[in-house]
């Protein structure tokens, strides 16, 4: 028999919650950070050396794959997970993100979207229909529903009418993932509302009266700011129900991730630890650093020497710093590679204090390596605030 | 006691020979492929994947390191070896032909080269007393004599006084090198002559009547045509000491190291793995195939079956396909470290059909994919032949 999909919340710290996410590919322990594999490879990183940096689950993303190499073709190959060599767990997004900054000749209406692809200039479509079918052509484990990110910023009437959009996107997504019928996939229903919390309170409202699986924050990480998001968050998770997961998509830098965990959030996923490798900037319990510095030419200490990846452990900061300014392949390959498993050391560390009740030290040492952006946001703020009035 | 530098014939199949170079950090097998690691790596290899494929040794540029990121930094960051992680053998290059074919603003005499760097700028001296020291500094186990490689086509009056020169570069390598006087670590001398047999004599007389470790055909594969290159090989090689490696420098394809292998060659270095690796090409026991090209979109075949790389065994063409027309880093990861794989692997089977006699059936099995280029260079011929008529 199939396993289900379940979700079992295992011990609390105030709202942070340590968990577990079973699926039918194995267990997912939460809080979780999901490297995301863009184009069915997570960037310059070899997919065992992901695995064993402690991720239990990837992100592929539906607008990338549908387009190249096409989803009728993965599925025709044996699926996603046989394609890239992955064999736990896959989520996917819907696909209406991408769709939305990337292609081109967007159109938009109560059917879904229509777009030129960014690659080759074809017209797609899609609908809550196709992007599910989509889905299920990938072999998704689980499945987002799907919805039009509300960008930011936007006004209540934009952000209401944005987010009943996405409500009834969402009734479609659930009935067409209902017609694939495969145990143990799950869908996720995603809370818009942008930071109003009025709506978020009518999107969460309606979505949970709705048969997911679980729920994803969206519309957050587009730009309003930490101070916001985390705002947005206080009062947004406690809208969810305590007996399935919650995902904040997009997000984040350690600090987010940190203060998301603090407001009851279980699941990440965000490009930063591979794009930041490929750019020379390495995370560490040290805090962030710049490897293309000149302060790194000489310094044979490796990038973190308490880490248990072999990619922060055993090369030095000086040929790091030498591989990049060469241009050298290998130096995004350490990288990328280090700064997943800095990510994921970071979610062992937050799982472990929030079982042993001691999540505040673990954001406190956070927090002191990676400040806060709060009072970086207050000119975000701002600026946010000055574009609403100019509306 | 510092295991010394030696060579030990194993077994001979006509002219080819098995054989092995024990030195302090391990034993080299021969024939022996080593990968070059130009700039302190091997291109977009891990160096734990170079060994695990059968790598005994590996290549260093000495004009590459000595710009970037200096020898004196290197020597101070504790060598090279443990800079880039390798604690097999290593060979440098002594930097002549890279500084002839890179750098500008070259003055040559006899004292040495005098060169503006291409990355910086910066003006260098490389004498053979400076080659040698940098090789040292960087902790090369098997180090080049200082020379020049004769450009080709060179009419007979040039070859003859550029073989000469290097022939006192030779004695102003060795007297620098005795004086560093560190036990186990070798020094070959540069056989050149371009592929006139008479000035081929001369200089393998001169070198072997010194002491050098071992022996390099320098001056072939520099555009002669693979016919040339083995005639050269065939009066060359019978001049060389039987009790001293050879070692063909920066040959070459599968074809020109069976042929050249059949010619009493024991040592081979090439980019050509690493390099056609990022450029889509893949090296297995079936031939050549260009992993870019339409016919493999939807083939879920591995590379190579019958390899014992991971790289060549778990991933589909369709999707290495993929990633190369996504312009993934991970397509020329696999595709660097799958060659490397074959290159290998040819190796091992070379060794071992030698010590079968059985070396015939590894020749003809090679050749019938990898067809010797010795017809396609006729035109090559007569192209030299021309070009030095007009000088």
């Amino acid at each position: 028999m199939t396993q289900p999909f379940s979700y079992k919340l295992l011990a609390q710290d105030g709202a942070a919650r340590l968990g577990e996410i079973a699926t039918p590919r194995g267990v997912i322990r939460t809080p979780a950070f999901m490297p995301v594999g863009t184009t069915a490879s997570v960037k310059a990183v070899f997919l065992d050396d992901v695995k064993a940096a402690g991720s239990d689950i990837i992100l592929g993303n539906t607008y990338h794959l549908m387009l190249r190499p096409g989803a009728e073709r993965i599925a025709k190959l044996g699926g996603l997970h046989s394609f890239m060599r992955w064999d736990g767990p896959i989520l996917t997004d819907s696909g209406g993100f991408q769709v939305m900054s990337l292609a081109q000749l967007r159109k938009l209406t109560e059917k879904g979207v229509t777009f030129r692809s960014h690659i080759d200039g074809a017209m797609y479509e899609l609908t809550p229909e196709r992007s599910i079918e989509v889905q299920n052509l990938l072999g998704s484990d689980i499945q987002m529903q799907f919805d039009e990110c509300t960008p930011f910023p936007a006004t209540f009437d934009e952000a209401e009418s944005s987010m009943r959009l996405s409500l009834r996107w969402a009734e479609r997504s659930l009935a067409a993932f209902a017609q694939y019928g495969r145990p143990g996939r799950a869908l996720f229903g995603i809370v818009q509302g942008s930071t109003f919390p009025e709506l978020r309170r009518e999107s969460a409202a309606k979505l949970t009266s709705m048969d997911f699986h679980g729920y994803s924050v969206g519309g957050l990480a587009v730009g309003e700011g930490q101070r916001a998001m985390f705002d947005t968050l206080d009062f947004t998770t406690p809208l969810l129900p305590t007996n399935k997961p919650r995902y904040l998509m997009g997000v984040g830098t350690p600090a987010d991730i940190v203060g998301a965990v603090e407001r009851g959030i279980d699941m990440f996923d965000c490009v930063m630890p591979t794009r930041s490798g490929r750019h020379g900037q390495a995370f560490t319990w040290a805090g962030k650093l710049n490897i293309k510095n000149a302060a790194h030419i000489e310094d044979l200490r490796p990038l973190d020497e308490t880490s248990t990846c072999p990619a922060s452990r055993d090369y030095s900061r000086a040929y790091i710093h030498h591989l990049f300014r060469s241009g050298e392949y290998l130096a995004p390959m350490i990288l990328s590679w280090a700064n997943i498993g800095f990510y994921q050391e970071l979610m062992a560390a937050i799982r472990k204090s929030i079982a042993e009740g001691t999540f505040a030290d673990v954001a406190a040492r956070v927090r002191a390596v990676y400040p806060s952006t709060v009072e970086d946001d207050a000119g975000a703020d701002a600026e946010a605030a000055r574009s609403l009035k100019s509306k």
